[in-house]
């Protein structure tokens, strides 16, 4: 039997959900290495839906999280709470607004913000069994929230986000988008994708090199 | 300046749009190439949503292609009556239950199907200068009607669509998940992605062979 990684999604799109390349590239990495995935969404209605061609909400308009992320997921896909760190050997968490909008409150709160239940509880179980926690793009501000502080992250170099993460007790380290930052103490890889990318190429080669290390650190 | 290539939507969502990942790696591929790509999708609406959780339709919601596909485009995408051949080098076409549905009507009509008339404009003037184009997944059934009779393509092994290519005078050849089928003299080249693929490296592989051949064919 092969390795299973989790797939944590937000919605699809970059601006009211999971950012699409991001996610689609891991899942094609994870493919190529051999690992099983299966992709998990909470089952709530996303903070508000943003029309990706004006950049503006979509007044009226309601759209649910799990359904949405479906989308991304080709079906494939289950209710958050369902998830059990018992089943996984990794976890890894693609970006887009749709972390800091329906995952979480940071688009709002800033260093204030509040993680969704259903979420901490089953990172919880990853980050206590010590197995490979994975952040993508703006997703690794949950992180002093969600895992606790003093763990070492990157969002590229957003001094704004970054100053966020030390507020909350968490440890910025700056990265270029073909990079990534491990806190192996933690088993814990981030890396910047779409905080800096200006081309997929580059998203993909930070998101190959974070999958890969995934893959490493679970055998370890 | 790098080539440029016209990249064409049917939404976001292989139940009613354009297949994501096919999406995604086909812009993927064209950037790792150093070629430049452009989005286009028609101001229409979708036929209808699929909840692509349940795969059933959504019955009262409408959504539109454009903005639909812009999640996809991340916001960089252009009304498809906007296209011309001239400022480009080669066009290529995901798949997706899009192409069947709001590209055509092949979903209903079969081989009676008729193309929106935005898209055999724009198409035409890609066929008439030589210019590569690329059909991926169920794409390739548009060709005989969208570009004429006798064209070789292939959606792999599907019986009834390659039964319905060759009713509208098409040439279907069958052809393995991670190959593609050209047809030099029409500079066509098709390859099946999720009409077979198990996979996302199955469609990555026959993909970037795709866009590999387009690369190819722009020098030629």
């Amino acid at each position: 039997m092969s390795k299973q990684v989790a797939v944590i999604l937000s919605g699809c799109g970059v601006q009211d959900g999971s950012e699409i390349y991001e996610t689609t590239l891991t899942l094609l990495r994870l493919d190529q290495l051999g690992l099983g995935y299966r992709c998990f969404a909470p089952d709530i209605e996303q903070h508000h839906v943003i029309d990706h061609r004006s950049n503006e909400v979509a007044e009226g308009e309601t759209r649910n999280v799990l359904t949405e992320s479906a989308r991304l997921a080709r079906g494939a896909i289950s209710p958050l709470d369902e998830l059990e760190a018992d089943d996984f050997d990794a976890v890894i968490l693609p970006g887009g607004f749709g972390v800091a909008k329906n995952l979480s409150d940071f688009a709002l709160a800033g260093d204030a913000m509040q993680v969704i239940d259903e979420l901490t509880e089953a990172l919880s179980g990853f980050h206590e069994a010590r197995k490979p926690i994975g952040l993508i793009c703006i997703s690794p501000v949950l992180v002093p929230r969600l895992l606790g502080p003093g763990i070492a992250v990157t969002v590229g170099s957003d001094p704004g986000v970054a100053g966020a993460i030390s507020a909350m007790g968490g440890l910025h380290r700056s990265c270029g988008v073909e990079d990534i930052v491990l806190d192996f103490e933690n088993r814990v890889v981030t890396t910047p994708a779409y905080m800096l990318a200006t081309r997929i190429s580059e998203a993909a080669t930070g998101i190959f090199k974070l999958v890969d290390r995934i893959d490493e650190l679970m055998d370890l």
